[in-house]
């Protein structure tokens, strides 16, 4: 291989989020790599940083056209550039979608348990969380089809959030999934907000569908956000892109970007962005290799040693979603007992809704050595906890 | 002087806003400055971009410390730490305080002619722009008392928009001024807002008055926005602190700006700043020396090549407004032509409302070679338009 995720890098007292952490601790939440980028970022880094001037910045074509060589490439469907439109982030693109594309009081519904930043997109604008909940069965989820149509069919439902591939639990859904969401989103009114942030993360080859590379009328009531971001580790980057095949959607949502001042880059975004889609194939398929590896060495590690907490299988992305109900019904005591007791931080799974207060969510986008020992913290912790409760 | 500020840069094809414009063009319009940034804050981009790791970021103690002791040392003020708080930019934040803390329908109160993207910030989220016009009279403006008392006076203005230093005319308002303007407002319910971004910029020792160091219940009626971005010519570097006294205003803020989603840092906003308020000071007084010789060069030409055209001297920025008003009514019109006729790219007055349509704003942060060429083009095209109106 010849990136390097294999060292550990020291990213305390660096202002990361994800390590301002007591000393002894150890994070595995937020969804945040420690790997460096790939290396044709940094490259464009440093020459954006050399040319000294950082003043109004605008979006080139040359932009545009790399997001769509990328997703040709990396995803077999090419979005026609006049689709694009840069925004800062997914999350802040979500939040003004929800502001500009439906009502104080509607109901946005998603499917539970789901990325929770969701929620907050939702009700801290006013607008209600209806959530047609993924049901567990023998390891796997599945949609409950009548209840999902019931939810959509309710005319307060005006918009649909789908994660695909889907936080936290890793699912990469089928074509056939989405055109049926899609259809009944397009039957019944609901715009359909679909967030890929993670889809160039998909393991053993589980490529994903874009949202908006389904049938036109479905693709033509959707809007789709992408980003950088977690594919390379550049959260911080501020860059994302919206994908809306739909001239009339589209000016709508441009309108509510600007509105909100999410419309403009910052000096870096755009040469690290357009850095990251011409020349990071090779990074990408070298770290989605090194994620299967560890999603591996945890579903070993489970089996032999600790088979009381069971590994949903991810399709995509670094973050596991493990089963812990043999141990409790309250993820959220169990994640602050671990914590307490071995340091190892991890998301307790109420905070995604839906059946998450059985589950903890572990991010594995860690050398080796920072997995197995988180690995080892997370047993002695499980073990002491079960102690607890004998 | 130690600083370069002579050197003319090549920035067309570098995705600026300011020099996207056709090869035989000179623009000298947004506010950009055509200068490197500080070597400090060149300095701590490249460490920054060396890391490799660009995660969520979040915003230390060390970076409010850092505006804190700025503030003390250029302004001889120093605020709280505790009353500072992180944004991504200031026409941000006056956006997102407008929708927080006024309601749709009410009028907003700033002072014409004035910064153009106060009445999108007001008019775009539904509120009305009531002005209380500043009025001129040789080449000076002033505050007519009578008028803005009765604007504020009305029930449906909530809030008051004060630029200081003004943009574009230059104004650095007095101490007194500002306790009136301020004991009105608080009189009226009606809540400030200063955009100080251009603060740093003062020329000729004319030191600006913070509006949070007024009397207590003054300060504690408004929000200050201050960057580095004017200052250092670091607009995309995406930074910015509001300075809110108040506790209930300051938690009503902080909620609207986190769901707004300006509230995370990028990777490179944080140590940049801090490079910036620890250690530009030098630059900023060399900038701030070559920003007034280039004034001096400009009323030097004024007078004795182009007499038709009069300066308002500015106390501080670095965009000059230009009474034009011996040439024509219409400077929309005007700034069209010279810009056909000689390249000059300048802005027309009226997008400042107000008395505007006989002004023209010239930004002068540029090289000297770069201003005596703007200066031969604005002759030769203020020369032909008067031709074609003979």
């Amino acid at each position: 291989m010849p990136f390097d995720f294999e060292t550990v890098l020291d990213r305390r007292h660096t202002n990361s989020v994800k390590w301002d952490v007591a000393d002894n601790e150890l994070p595995m939440w937020v969804a945040d790599m420690d790997f460096q980028t790939a290396p044709t970022i940094q490259a464009a880094l440093n020459k954006r940083a050399q040319f000294g001037v950082f003043g109004y910045e605008e979006v080139p074509m040359a932009y545009y056209q790399a997001v769509a060589d990328w997703w040709a490439t990396e995803h077999h469907f090419r979005p026609q550039v006049d689709w694009l439109m840069f925004c800062t982030g997914v999350v802040p693109a979500v939040s003004s979608i929800v502001r500009k594309m439906t009502a104080v009081g509607d109901n946005v519904l998603v499917q539970a348990p789901v990325y929770n930043i969701f929620y907050h997109s939702i009700e801290n604008n006013g607008r209600h969380t209806l959530s047609s909940d993924l049901v567990s069965q023998d390891d796997q989820y599945a949609i409950d089809w009548a209840d999902l149509t019931a939810k959509l069919a309710d005319p307060l439902t005006t918009m649909m959030i789908i994660c695909n591939p889907q936080n936290p639990i890793g699912i990469v859904w089928s074509r056939e999934t989405l055109q049926r969401i899609g259809e009944l989103c397009l039957k019944y009114h609901v715009l359909v907000v679909a967030d890929e942030i993670h889809c160039d993360l998909t393991l053993n080859d589980n490529d994903y569908t874009p949202f908006a590379s389904l049938t036109e009328p479905v693709a033509h009531n959707s809007i789709s956000c992408v980003s950088p971001s977690k594919t390379f580790n550049v959260a911080a980057l501020h860059a994302a892109t919206l994908i809306i095949p739909d001239d009339h959607v589209r000016a709508l949502v441009s309108r509510g970007i600007n509105n909100d001042e999410l419309a403009e880059p910052n000096s870096f975004a755009i040469p690290a962005s357009i850095a990251a889609y011409t020349e990071g194939h090779d990074w990408l398929h070298a770290l989605q290799t090194k994620l299967a590896a560890n999603q591996r060495q945890v579903q070993t590690f489970l089996t032999t040693e600790l088979p009381q907490v069971r590994l949903i299988e991810a399709q995509a992305t670094y973050l596991l979603w493990l089963d812990v109900s043999q141990v409790t019904t309250d993820s959220t005591a169990l994640a602050t007992f671990i914590r307490q007791e071995t340091g190892l931080f991890l998301s307790a799974g109420g905070v995604y809704r839906g059946d998450g207060d059985r589950f903890l969510r572990l991010n594995v986008a860690c050398p080796t050595s920072t997995l197995t020992d988180g690995l080892q913290r997370l047993k002695a912790g499980i073990t002491a906890y079960q102690r607890t409760q004998a």
